[in-house]
């Protein structure tokens, strides 16, 4: 994802955050740069691999960590996280022989942004427990 | 998507409200679950036509009303809707004619507080500007 890309998804057509997925239709260019990041998501491995780099105490993590936690190879491993790396969900940084990883909290961010609903939205009649308003 | 996967979707292991993404690091049934939720999202076209779905006023679109937007046919837009329902991100109606689908705000809701980290967790170093905290 190029940076002009990264920088489409933080802002909406009036100049706020976000694309305004809930509450206004997208545009193309919009969804097309929206989906890139949902698709990267699609995987479970990916999904494994960004929980495992997340939730990681230091906030990094070598990949000769997260390798062992998959019945896959590393050139595998190593094409899921540079899938995650252009959607600009996580960065990396080489250090001696190991390549080291960290979330990128800006991007989940805006994710959860994109999908919450605006406040004062009125639950739909099938919303049911758990959303306090 | 069956009834039990949405359940997992909606629970972790703790017994709480969802998955935790970004704390805890994903077992593989999660992962699983919530990456075919992820990869609906993941086509711009899906996109577009849940933000449209999603932001109309009265809370329900026909697709006679989704497919004009597009220059694609009636029968792959029906086919993107279906998978936005397997998902359970949508839910769909026939009346007459016509088939009528609605958001179900609790799986966007679920996805958001997924993507949500949680309050207290300082910013990483490369966190910038926008992060209230």
């Amino acid at each position: 994802m190029s940076k002009q890309e990264l920088v489409v998804l933080g802002q909406d057509d009036t100049g706020g955050c976000c694309p305004a997925l809930l509450t206004t239709p997208l545009a193309e260019g919009q969804a097309e740069t929206l989906a890139k990041v949902f698709k990267a998501l699609g995987d479970p491995v990916r999904l494994r691999l960004l929980s495992m780099i997340a939730s990681r105490a230091g906030g990094e993590v070598c990949v000769c960590d997260l390798t062992p936690a998959f019945d896959l190879s590393q050139p595998t491993i190593s094409h899921h996280l540079k899938l995650l790396r252009q959607a600009g969900l996580i960065a990396s940084e080489r250090r001696g022989t190991w390549v080291y990883y960290r979330l990128l909290p800006e991007m989940t961010d805006r994710l959860a942004q994109i999908l919450t609903r605006p406040a004062g939205q009125p639950p739909t009649a099938t919303a049911t427990t758990g959303a306090a308003s």
